[in-house]
């Protein structure tokens, strides 16, 4: 609870390099490797920029919000270097729309490049980030944001691709169908769009984020960092400050992976080394690793809880994009914020909703499998 | 000539049922079929609203002027009534994206139900529409209406599906890029939606416009009606009132008809009789008839000239959507309107731009069949 006491801090390189260690970690394989994303961000600092981060709980009721991001399939982020102000201009094109001008972006998801996205808007725009995120993780799609989740009207939102082309959506209610309509127009602009959506004031931000997760994802990597320089256990570290539990470690023996309606989908066996060895893990993913199971097919944890895998000696996170045969990796299960696990919340991002209808959600046991919905531990 | 002395009139239900005839032969089996169109224009009517229809000459250089119309799959149209307000609110969307008020509508294409959906909007709001169009047919993109065609930004645009959801296009310059993004949210509303663009000034309609085919559909149709109650000659009179030939009168022998990536495509095989017992003939369609060839193969007429199947004895409109065995109809090639001729719109609606690279157009001979823009004839 200390970090509550320093409710506004500055981002500064060093913030971003342990940001975007711990946001890969989060991401659980998707969100998007946020290397290009930290190297924008630095140039944003490089230019004079100042990007205050916020805590949400330092938020005016009446302030105007909105969450930013990128979307499509990581594989094709891969190959296109985002031209950096799709989001802004998505959320000018929100501002349009709306006539309010946005004074706080928060992340939609922490995980993943998309951690780091919001902190560029901030600095395009001049305004401040949130210390908060609508997923605890990544996710592959919209409605998957707390924030929609509960209740916040999910348009109008705003997309816009890398060159002038803008989509503003209106009165959709379900974010499922602000999804589909979205993806199918990210598929058009060539894989990959910024969003920005929904707009939201601070008492509605407050009440659906989770809040701390940007000061969380940092603090994992820099203890990732302290580790690797003093020659100790990265994957320890990661461990220690996630709460979460060491599954396996061991080397890729198979990658199946395919491009489908705009998601990276497909599956990875891994054989065990070390006190894993002659065991067998298996994991199926949707941009973001979904399930992970013993060559026995007992499950070990399934979404919403996150399945990380990293490199079994620097801890360098291993999103899906770059898995590939023979890599040596540790996999590390995660207890998921106590805010996607309600049953609202199981409905959205739950097994059944990624395909799993029959496979009943167990959370992982750790200290955040709890009930209750802000009931601290590293999530705040 | 003569239509022009009468530069604005207003529509009573005898136009109505005259437009839909005409706009049902123009629509070459596509455009959806009038009828709902014209049965919601009656309650329009029946509610008392005053529909003033204005030639485009008579417009005033600065008017702000938007064409509307329904996108989607006829197919689609016939099994789901549209809801009646979906260009209506595609249009507002149009007004508060851009901050303008619309004060005329235009058809986008006179053939089909799109012909009678601006005269519905102009009811709803309470604005004049326009006597012409951009097509002076049907066609089945977005690209290929004459607005857009000769330089006119296809963005802002609009798009409203039957309830609430609204989709606003900016930036976008090409405007096949704007029918691809359409028309996959138009997939995703559920088959079919209301649109509104481009908004453009009255000088830029005046420049791109078919003028006078509102007319002109409406005298097709008179003057049929007057053959039918006279137990005439109503395929003569389409032929005399459209300046086109017989191509042929025979039984629908088979029809192939899919619904794909939005469209009803197919080809159908026609048996002769009368003159042209023993003869066959074959039509391919994407949502309007693109070619028509005689059973060696010898084409009699391609996009954009217009070929339209009539009921034999009636003159009926046979739509895509209505084709089946047993039918007896008869086919009317039209040469099309000289806008639709130039180097510049065969590139969009040429036989290539319908999967037919290697056939040149060769103009349909007939009277309209020249070089210039404007040049005369029924096309005012």
């Amino acid at each position: 609870m200390e970090e509550r006491s320093s409710a506004m801090f500055r981002i500064t390189p060093d913030f971003l390099e342990r940001l975007a260690i711990g946001a890969g970690i989060l991401g659980t394989g998707g969100g998007g490797n946020p290397y290009n994303g930290k190297l924008m961000a630095l140039q944003q600092l490089l230019m004079g920029r100042e990007i205050d981060v916020v805590h949400p709980s330092e938020v005016p009721d009446e302030a105007v919000v909105t969450s930013v991001g990128g979307m499509g399939a990581p594989t094709v982020g891969v190959e296109r270097i985002d031209q950096g102000e799709e989001s802004l201009r998505a959320m000018r094109a929100l501002e349009k729309r709306t006539g309010k001008t946005v004074e706080y972006v928060v992340p939609s998801e922490i995980g993943g490049g998309n951690s780091i996205m919001p902190v560029i808007v901030a600095a395009q725009a001049g305004i401040k980030v949130i210390d908060g995120d609508g997923m605890g993780r990544a996710f592959p799609e919209l409605q998957m944001e707390t924030y929609v989740m509960y209740g916040i009207p999910p348009t109008p939102g705003g997309l816009a691709d890398h060159s002038s082309r803008e989509v503003v959506f209106s009165g959709i209610s379900d974010p499922r169908t602000l999804e589909r309509y979205a993806r199918v127009v990210t598929v058009q602009m060539g894989g990959g769009a910024g969003y920005a959506f929904p707009i939201m004031t601070g008492a509605e931000l407050k009440r659906t984020v989770i809040p701390g997760t940007l000061s969380l994802a940092a603090k994992i990597g820099e203890a990732v960092i302290a580790e690797r320089s003093g020659h100790g256990d990265p994957v320890g570290a990661v461990i220690e400050t996630t709460g979460g539990k060491l599954f396996f470690t061991g080397k890729i023996a198979d990658v199946e992976r395919r491009l489908e309606g705009g998601f990276t989908r497909g599956g990875l066996k891994l054989e065990g080394s070390g006190d894993f060895a002659g065991q067998l893990l298996v994991i199926d993913f949707q941009n973001e690793n979904l399930i992970a199971r013993t060559g026995e097919g007992e499950i070990l944890a399934i979404v919403p809880d996150l399945i990380c895998i990293v490199d079994e000696e620097t801890a360098e996170p291993i999103t899906t994009e770059i898995l590939r045969y023979g890599l040596r990796v540790a996999v590390i299960g995660v207890p998921a914020p106590a805010a996607l696990k309600t049953a609202r919340a199981l409905a959205f991002v739950g097994p059944a909703a990624f395909g799993y209808p029959n496979v009943e959600y167990t959370p992982m046991p750790g200290i955040y499998g709890g009930e209750g919905f802000d009931q601290g531990g590293p999530w705040l």
